[in-house]
């Protein structure tokens, strides 16, 4: 308690609630330190799948670039509207469930959820692989440093919102600007000094580039967008009024985004940057923009810390989701409970325990992973912008046409990068998301349908039935002898007036005497019935008692108080409460028997 | 349960127990097949040790047998002194205790058991060699056939006294009968036809050996008389007269025991027979005698069916002594209580499974188990013996010195044999032994001093205190709305009078008000509590109320009554009462405060 105290902090009141909430310069570096952070590993991953090719097919990474930049256009505008239309937060899930139904909504959410823990895992990844380009003799540690990292993140967040923010906006602004002087400086050298340039490829030596390869380096380079969608989920934790402030937030996360991927991607191909195992292609145009200096470590610093506070944004994202889905009864129920810092700490602490077993399983590796990513995001992006689609249709309103072509186009958009995404990294890894997507799926449901099933089970009539009238209850203390324990039980048991038996199995007529000799002096005016046992069974005698007593009056409450000896330390309890055991195991499950353990502590 | 009646037998009356007792013609199988089954291979472990000087060295096995005759002939006066002197039963443990103390007597219990535990292994996995000498396809197997062998077993004697005698009696009496051709045939031929005598040693072929490796020869022969105290320890098990009969037994025990070692050694030595790995010497000898006709299968039969049966020695041995334990309280007190059949069934379980365990660890080979045998007995036989010979000096009556005499020549004996086993053998795997017994020795110490603490802890005085009086009892029920879980709970604690108050954490107004509402209908006219909770801990709310009720009233008890939904299926668990398990978590260690399961059974 005294370490949680310290790492987490001391509990919150709910009225401190709305001082949580987050200033545009606070929530811009916590929801889009996810979407910026791309930045880092998109061009390299672009080009990855265009030096399949050969090195002359690299010029492809400036279209396919362009692709992704009008991508980032089209899903700004289109969440805007959704920003504006979802003040209470308008996930994928949200939007989905209210225009077009519970099981796209449950897709869309399922798709999210497992684009969060690879979000964790692929940002942490990609940040130790910036710090081990500028110290490779970390590399060797990249999975350790890795977990490290994620947990120092699940620790940061459960001390709650606001001082993970202030915590986090120092760094990924720290990282923007080292990386918007990469990307600014570098530029502005590489168009002063054009022999720079790189030998163009001539036609005949891409020969060999298909329009697949072509698609399956878009498809690679859409990890640049993914969490833009995280503004809209958070809609509720910016002052007011929130709308506006997640809309220009949006604005801002969106312009840097698009100019350094866009800044990265060209002066990656002006200088000729291939992609090595060991350096990163940002590591490699820091180190010929900047040469050794401090600027380089600058920005592999910057870089590293963005990717390690990126995840940031799924633990703010994934339990927002989950105790939405929780309160629609998709999930546990306990998911939808605030900690006592306002965060939903059991969201936060299983999302980090995911990424760490991903991490794992992929030892570290961020190309490992990036297969897997991006097919979920690009699935609730669409399901959203359809949503909005047919929200317009149905709702109209003002201006309605012009909307509807706005979240049309993203819907459209979206709709067709998925279906690359998809088919060209299908046997890659991506049929695993789809496989999750539908456990998933299963999941939610068969939760919900639980939850219902209990809900009808235990719901009381409106009118009509009225509460049970007051029954007989029958106290059995079950007793083997006169000590401490027995007399705290019988303690306990005469605090409530009532019917109390002492019930004892005479198995030795010497020892029964004593027995009741003792109950005279400490028994305090309770019956002490003794039972015969033909069959020596303290157990048996005892059952059949209780089955005798349930018999004589079918509308009678038992209650069993059971006089426990506690030992001072857990080996000990092989030592007794053997019977006790056994009792309850056979009692357990018997309608109107209730049990009670009335413990008696050893000190020794 | 089904299972158990099948296997096991309906439950006997205690009136039964003692129609349980045994005749003589009983209980010299059950108690003499441990002893009597040595010859298997006593008389091959001899020569075992003997011709690592040069097969000329097994003359030498003649001297040495005649030793271990003379042990038997010892051991068979001085028991059945005891037999006389404690006609309740004395073992080792017993005479040792009345006679020299807790000490010596928990050495010789500690000995005695490992040596049971010994006796089922070394005999279930002999009797597999008599039966692999025979078949030697399932030579293979003979792990597996001992474990099955010894939960055979296991079973039977869990079955109850008599069945099991009248069980294992028939193959007893057959195999002494089909031992007792071999040896006597055997002989008569042998002296019939003396050109069978093999070429004697020479005293220059036998140079190399030693004192040490004789002395060995004998410690590996001292297994012949595991199992003769047997006898004295199962002395109540008899009809009366029971001394008598027990007296009896023992000698015909021991003749029949004498006759066959010395026959069989004989013959050994006399058709120079050696030790071979995969038939055993009384399967050689049989095949000599007999060819390979029936009679040759039937000597193998009866040796395999004698071994095996002799393992039940022990499951009458080991659970009586686990219970003189127990109730001495040296061993966990469920060790004392007699099962359904009117035997120790938690005694005969636990030596099954220690058996299987050395048969495993062991791989089933009796001639690895041997250098373990043996030490154990000798160790109880010597204390017994010291503690008869302290009993005549103090005690004297009738004819006390011949008895001291008796006894002072079985306790120098057994002693010198003690000395020769433990140093011959140490290095062998004895040690593991002496380890074990420290080991056994600490843990009765232990356990009974930990009774002793309790005991002391929770007796009431004789006179003076009285019990308490009567306090209060505040009942609590803590909700978090209405439905027919906590309407049942409600109903369980308004059967019993007394001051009973609903909790509710108020964490929603307008949930709030409903609950209040809904209160009013089906409340009972019990008080309705509305927690405020500033932390929107629910927990935090309920724990903060209940110490302020133990504040109050510093006598007071409060009940917990806990509405508990019991889900149809035990994974569903995962989605019910976290609040309920984290609220029993916290109250667990609570003084005075008493947890109430009301649980309301789903059925889908």
């Amino acid at each position: 308690m005294i370490l949680k105290r310290w790492l987490v902090g001391d509990p919150l009141k709910t009225a401190q609630a709305r001082h949580e909430r987050l200033s545009k310069t606070i929530a811009l570096p916590i929801f889009s330190s996810n979407a910026i952070s791309s930045v880092a590993y998109a061009s390299e991953e672009i080009l990855l799948v265009l030096v399949l090719a050969g090195t002359a097919a690299v010029t492809w990474s400036i279209p396919v670039s362009l692709a992704i930049l009008f991508l980032i256009l089209v899903l700004t505008i289109s969440y805007r509207q959704i920003i504006y239309e979802y003040p209470e937060g308008g996930g994928a899930y949200v939007v989905a469930r209210s225009n077009l139904g519970d099981k796209p909504a449950l897709v869309a959410a399922a798709a999210l959820m497992i684009d969060y823990v690879l979000t964790v895992a692929v940002s942490v990844a990609a940040g130790i692989a910036a710090l081990t380009s500028a110290v490779p003799s970390l590399f060797i540690h990249r999975e350790a440093l890795g977990l490290v990292a994620i947990l120092f993140i699940v620790v940061m967040n459960l001390r709650g919102v606001r001082e993970s923010g202030k915590f986090f906006a120092v760094p990924t602004y720290f990282a923007i600007v080292a990386l918007g002087l990469l990307v600014g400086i570098g530029t502005v050298r590489s168009l002063s000094d054009p022999s720079g340039s790189p030998g163009l490829a001539s036609p005949a030596e891409v020969e060999n580039l298909t329009l697949f390869l072509i698609l399956r380096s878009f498809a690679a380079g859409c990890s640049a967008v993914t969490g833009m969608e995280i503004v809209s989920n958070g809609v509720k934790a910016f002052r007011p009024p929130e709308s506006k402030n997640a809309a220009t937030t949006m604005l801002w996360m969106s312009a840097i985004l698009a100019s350094l991927f866009i800044g990265i991607s060209w002066m990656a191909y002006h200088h000729g940057i291939l992609p090595k195992t060991d350096e990163t292609v940002i590591s490699q145009l820091a180190h010929l923009t900047f040469g050794a200096g401090i600027i380089y470590y600058a920005v592999q610093i910057g870089t590293m810390a963005l990717l390690v506070l990126a995840a940031n944004g799924a633990f703010a994202g994934f339990p927002q989701l989950a105790s939405i889905l929780a309160r629609d009864g998709f999930m546990p129920h306990q998911m939808a409970t605030f900690g006592d810092r306002l965060v939903f700490s059991n969201g936060i602490i299983i999302l980090g325990l995911l990424a760490c077993l991903l991490l794992v399983v992929f030892e570290g590796d961020p190309h490992a992973l990036i297969p897997l990513y991006a097919i979920g995001v690009f699935v609730s992006f669409t399901l959203s912008q359809a949503g909005m689609v047919k929200r317009w249709l149905v709702k109209k309103g003002p201006h309605w046409q012009t909307k509807l072509i706005v979240n049309g186009a993203g819907a459209l958009t979206t709709g067709i990068a998925t279906i690359i995404i998809a088919s060209t990294k299908f046997m890659q890894g991506a049929w695993i998301v789809f496989l999750l997507v539908a456990i998933l799926l299963l999941m939610f449901q068969g939760i919900r349908s639980h939850y219902k099933a209990v809900k009808e089970q235990i719901a009381l009539d409106r009118r009509g039935e009225r509460p049970p009238l007051p029954r007989r209850n029958v106290v059995i203390i079950p007793i083997s002898g006169l000590n401490r324990a027995v007399v705290r039980a019988l303690d306990y048991a005469r605090s409530r007036p009532g019917e109390i038996r002492a019930v004892y199995v005479d198995l030795d007529q010497e020892e029964g005497a004593k027995v009741k000799i003792q109950w005279a002096q400490w028994g305090g005016g309770v019956n002490l019935i003794a039972l015969s046992s033909p069959y020596r069974s303290v157990l048996g005698s005892l059952l059949a008692y209780v089955e005798e007593v349930l018999e004589k009056d079918p509308n009678t409450w038992i209650t069993v108080v059971i006089p426990e000896i506690l030992p001072a330390r857990w080996w000990q309890n092989i030592l007794h409460n053997q019977r006790a055991l056994m009792l309850k195991a056979a009692l357990l499950f018997k309608e109107r028997v209730i049990l009670i353990d009335v413990p008696y502590h050893l000190t020794r």
